[in-house]
């Protein structure tokens, strides 16, 4: 079984791969999940997730006190209100601070349930086991966990490192295509920000990508792991470096609250911020129009959208970038493109650049 | 100006006792204050504390882009929607994640503004500045956070330590009778479980204390304070010793759930609480009859209630205790005496005692 160890000293935790753990009947790699759960196991998962994997979970912990609750499925329930009914049901079924919880589905599973996580009673350990792509390479690793609010999104939230993760690759030949690509888009910012060989071997490997085949998932998810967890256990609380991972993010972040939770997913928001963050580090001379050319090619390959919604308005945009949480009273910050493989935080952001980038793509 | 350090590594900070900071119009220790302040600060207040010292802080804090949002007055407004408006507030306002938080008010105030100073974009700094004793010896001292939740107190919470406490202790003058005696139960659990000299010079000081000498009060706080201090030291998270100044709570929370929030004050709860502890420990054959008498003495000296509210069903209580923070898988742990000024974290709770207990207490 490959393990990827998150280094963060007394807060270290393994991304174990166990393919088969929850997508099958019979027990796999059962004796990593069994040593990290207590004696009381509160699972929280979404309506679409529990037909599929739920019993498969709940069946291989028998003999543990264990409790679930299921949430609806959609980023716009991504809220406070979920938080307080997960905490309900924990006190109403008499979980208590020394229960672990189990987080099984996709980001929004993995935040509201790592957030609950971490403000009952002032914190309970948490399991990811992550069953969509998107949070299998992202969300589920490296402890950020949150909320939305009306006003902005993540602006709740909590670092809370999971004790544990579980991937099982097996649970993503049931994901839905759209799905399925918005977690490429993460991959590929990866590859943009931190591996120019990663993104060739993405260039190389489309097809079987698109395929699912399962092997090379694998090694592809555990490539994607491997740079998050490195930037990670570098900066856990995003003092500087981690700051990397929110290529497109900025770009991406205002497409969602513009378009409204849920209407854009958010690795479809990322990919079109991945290209619109391009855009600008081509625009202000960072790197040439063909890593730009090349970012392009790999993502709508990959059946993502490559052009922002239409009908967002230029000057609501930019005042949803600086509300985004990497906003200072200094302003905006943006991650750029150095070159393909390399990025770097930009403090100074170049206001005419930035409007030249957003006149050519919005509306 | 006298200092007491909180020793927490890289999370330490000290307790400055700044007599008249925001009591009094003239600027008394102010550089403490402002080189802990970045360029930004929001204060959380309520609509007592407001007319009180909400201009006397503004007005040492100009030059800054300050803002403010004052929440309704009472423990039942110790909620999770009260979080949310204050970070509405402050998205709103375009506080950012280099903001600084300023909680001014009583124990709701600090722990409702530190929890969302603490969640706020996964974290902001903030300074307490307490102003009832309440806060000022117990709440505004060692970073617990948290909110109610409509099954139980405290449910939902943080550890976030302040980056400052500033005590004014001439704010006390203006404290209600009551919340003043509340604040004293607190002081009578610090001295009862630390310290037998501090419960002997408590004992020589009532008038003094009850006429809030000033100069007593700044001694008394001082030593409460360094209790306190010592102990989060050593235990940040509540591991181990720092449940010991739960002593009198669990009882006591019990009692404010079954009142309903806002009834009983914390400290009344408190003061009963501690007695019903000591009861326990009498009745278990830990400490002699006469260190209970003292506490009643001591207690009631101070005008804090010493028997519990009518008509609490005995049930309901045990399951109120049960239920608390606490508890663990394993059942319910209670903080008992083993003599004046030294108490134990008992984990097997002796049912027919708790009941001999409650039967003597309740009904």
């Amino acid at each position: 079984m490959k393990t990827i160890t998150v280094a963060l000293g007394e807060r270290a935790y393994p991304i174990a791969f166990c393919e088969g753990l929850i997508s099958r009947a019979e027990p796999a790699h059962l004796e990593v999940l069994l040593e990290r759960v207590g004696q009381s196991v509160f699972v929280v998962t979404n309506s679409t997730v529990a037909p599929l994997f739920l019993d498969g979970l709940l069946s291989k912990l028998s003999g543990k006190k264990c409790g679930y609750h299921c949430l609806p499925d959609g980023e716009q329930f991504k809220t406070l209100e979920q938080v307080e009914g997960i905490i309900g049901q924990l006190i109403e079924q008499g979980f208590t601070r020394d229960s672990t919880m189990i987080a099984l589905g996709g980001g929004v599973v993995g935040d509201v349930a790592g957030f609950a996580a971490a403000i009952f009673q002032r914190g309970i350990p948490i399991i990811q086991i992550p069953t969509t792509l998107l949070s299998q390479v992202d969300s589920s690793v490296g402890g950020k966990t949150a909320v939305n609010h009306p006003l902005g999104k993540n602006m709740l939230g909590a670092f809370h490192q999971p004790s544990l993760v579980v991937i099982d690759v097996a649970t993503l030949t049931s994901l839905n295509p759209r799905e399925y690509a918005a977690g490429l888009a993460e991959i590929v910012k990866h590859a943009a920000l931190a591996d120019s060989d990663y993104f060739e071997w993405l260039e190389a490997n489309i097809e079987l990508i698109i395929e699912r085949d399962l092997d090379c998932l694998a090694e592809m998810i555990a490539k994607s792991c491997q740079i998050k967890a490195e930037i990670v256990a570098e900066d856990e609380t995003e003092q500087g470096r981690r700051g990397l991972l929110n290529l497109g993010h900025t770009f991406g972040h205002a497409i969602e609250t513009l378009s409204g939770y849920g209407q854009v997913l958010h690795g479809e928001a990322v990919a079109i911020g991945l290209l619109m963050a391009a855009d600008y580090s081509v625009r202000a001379g960072y790197i040439a129009q063909t890593v730009k050319t090349r970012l392009h090619a790999l993502l709508s390959g990959f059946g993502l959208p490559v052009v922002a919604p239409p009908s967002l308005p230029v000057d609501l945009f930019k005042a949803a970038m600086a509300r985004d949480k990497k906003a200072t009273q200094a302003g905006m910050k943006l991650i750029v493109l150095q070159a393909l493989g390399k990025a770097e935080i930009l403090e100074d952001v170049d206001p005419a650049v930035l409007d030249e980038t957003l006149a050519d793509w919005l509306l």
